[in-house]
């Protein structure tokens, strides 16, 4: 090899970032080596503190630094009202884009058989017990609409329903600023039998 | 903000990589913190690591753990050729897809007076002491086949040619495998006045 095993070793580190191959590696590489070496050592300062500091809320299961993360410590936040999505990014995804002000539960997955993954394994049980714990009116249902988030969704409705709280499921279609020619014909039935009065 | 500052500043430092904006840098610190906190660490090591201890190599400018590069340092490499480049990445590139035996010298540039990068910038002062000492009897010209390349190609060329050394240009021309139809003209017109007897 013509380079040094450090600059070896760093490109291989860079490569556990999502999207990274060795092209984009040894480019990230030279780039902070060559341009940018106090941006490199600020990132991996930002990475040590995030991975020692940033831990699961004791209450949504999100990524949080405190005990409970700042939504669920947030008081203004409706708790009557509980979304259930399946990644930290979709709490992000939904509180940038809708004024949702209730509370979230982060499944980190879907059911999964196949890999393991069970009720257990998604903190099913610990949301059951908070549907026990009384004040929670109303579940909305926003994992993906995928055949796995589908089913997560259906079986945590029916915990919901069991215990008297109405589940209700984020609304699928055809999406804004789409063309009817161009959506997927799965997504179109899906837009026509959920047709609505105007 | 829905997330903690840590998170945030997490985000913000990925985005001193080079082609990460925010949604990527996001992306990335999500699949961190959920699923590859072991790689996260180890970057963080590697990052450290490789600012504290790769400066520049004192003979060919490249990027180095130690006073001479490997290549520098290495005995076999024959001492009488030089290929100049502008950056570590292009001596890696030649380095791999060629058999070239000799030395290296990176001018991690090339000459740009606008942007105040001039021959002091790119070492020639240190290059030129190099044709002085002896033992060199070609420099091969690498730099990038744009305006600032050949600019920089020409400069060299002159204080090899001034001090007895021959002074050669990689060629330019039409990629192997491209389609005539497809090249550039200005490369078109470049491979055909620089056409060669068969």
């Amino acid at each position: 090899m013509a380079q040094d095993s450090l600059i070896n070793e760093l490109i291989q580190a860079l490569r556990c970032l999502p999207g990274v191959g060795p092209k984009s590696a040894q480019r990230m590489a030279f780039h902070l080596l060559e341009r940018n070496r106090a941006g490199a050592r600020a990132l991996a300062q930002a990475l040590t503190a995030a991975m020692d500091n940033i831990h699961h809320c004791a209450s949504c299961r999100s990524l949080s630094e405190s005990e409970l993360c700042r939504l669920c410590a947030d008081p203004r936040r409706d708790r009557s009202l509980l979304c259930v999505v399946e990644t930290p990014a979709d709490v992000l995804a939904v509180d940038r884009a809708t004024d949702y002000k209730g509370l979230y539960f982060v499944l980190m997955g879907h059911l999964s058989p196949l890999d393991g993954i069970g009720p257990n394994e998604l903190g099913l049980d610990k949301l059951a017990a908070r549907f026990d714990s009384g004040g929670i009116t109303e579940v909305i249902l926003a994992t993906n609409p995928t055949v796995e988030g589908e089913a997560t969704a259906h079986y945590i409705s029916e915990l919901a329903r069991t215990r008297g709280i109405r589940p209700t499921r984020i609304a699928h279609g055809v999406p804004l600023g789409g063309e009817l020619e161009y959506v997927d014909s799965g997504t179109l039935s899906h837009a026509f039998s959920g047709r609505r009065d105007i």
